[in-house]
């Protein structure tokens, strides 16, 4: 099963001259969805991992059955305003803009291994938004796991003191 | 172990006079994640389901893993705008202020079961705009499964036609 050609191009979404890698194709056919998500899991399987962290909305879907498959805790990073306890929050700049997250205080300790899960590595801003997050907290990168990179925006460079995976590359 | 000591009541979120149910406090204690997914899980392992739905963001965490464990497709319901390709939409009413769902409409075929997952049974409202989406498509709503109820707020008599289960109610 070749899981790029399950994944859908969107012309113009969210903004003209986009072409947006539409995963829900990928999420709604279920022996692909298992296999994406074996193969992102599979280089975690001997690692030591405290924390797996999910960035919303998307990295929800991903990062919580990579945690229940570790057997570790699930830590979500939100859109500023949607966590209801103590947060501490990073401003970062996206392929569309600039926007914040934020991560409850008490969500990792310090020297926990955490690893940091999305679905698409685009200009790397959230990811590097997360990682600082992580870090402020004590915790400690073990990996960045994402389905999708759009390599040509080269959001890996960013991000390249840790170990980054990709499932598809673009 | 309970799972209703380990979520935190959290005062005055979203708004004075709440005390909103924090289940981050679950979500990020590997083993309480754990059993409560496998609880959830229990209901449906010998039900026939074809697609398990996912509400943003929070439904999203459990949604992705009982559709991994379950070997389903997963399909994500969306606040307006989010999801890229051809959507239908669904207006509804919720516990504080009023709001729209949107799927994809080439998510769920006619005739499939569905799980609807999501964190919280609140007012129903959620629930029931997740029901009207699904039965517009030509699915069945084979369950709808939460984590917790607030019960006292009755929102199960609003998706009474179908089997609703809770882990906790408060």
């Amino acid at each position: 099963m070749n899981l790029e050609t399950i994944i859908r191009d969107v012309p113009d979404f969210p903004k003209k001259g986009i072409i947006f890698k539409d995963i829900t194709t990928l999420l709604q056919d279920g022996e692909a969805f298992r296999l994406a998500l074996n193969q992102m899991l599979k280089k975690y399987l001997d690692a030591r991992i405290d924390k797996v962290l999910g960035i919303e909305a998307r990295g929800f879907i991903f990062a919580g059955v990579l945690a229940y498959k570790l057997g570790c805790g699930f830590v979500p990073v939100r859109k500023p305003g949607k966590l209801p306890f103590r947060t501490i929050r990073e401003e970062y700049t996206l392929e569309y803009g600039s926007s914040a997250l934020e991560i409850h205080e008490d969500s990792i300790k310090p020297g926990e291994k955490v690893l940091i899960v999305d679905d698409l590595l685009a200009t790397g801003g959230t990811a590097l938004a997360a990682v600082l997050l992580v870090e402020k907290l004590g915790g400690e990168v073990a990996g960045i796991a994402f389905l999708i990179e759009l390599g040509f925006l080269k959001g890996r460079d960013k991000i390249a003191k840790y170990p980054v995976s990709s499932l598809i590359t673009y």
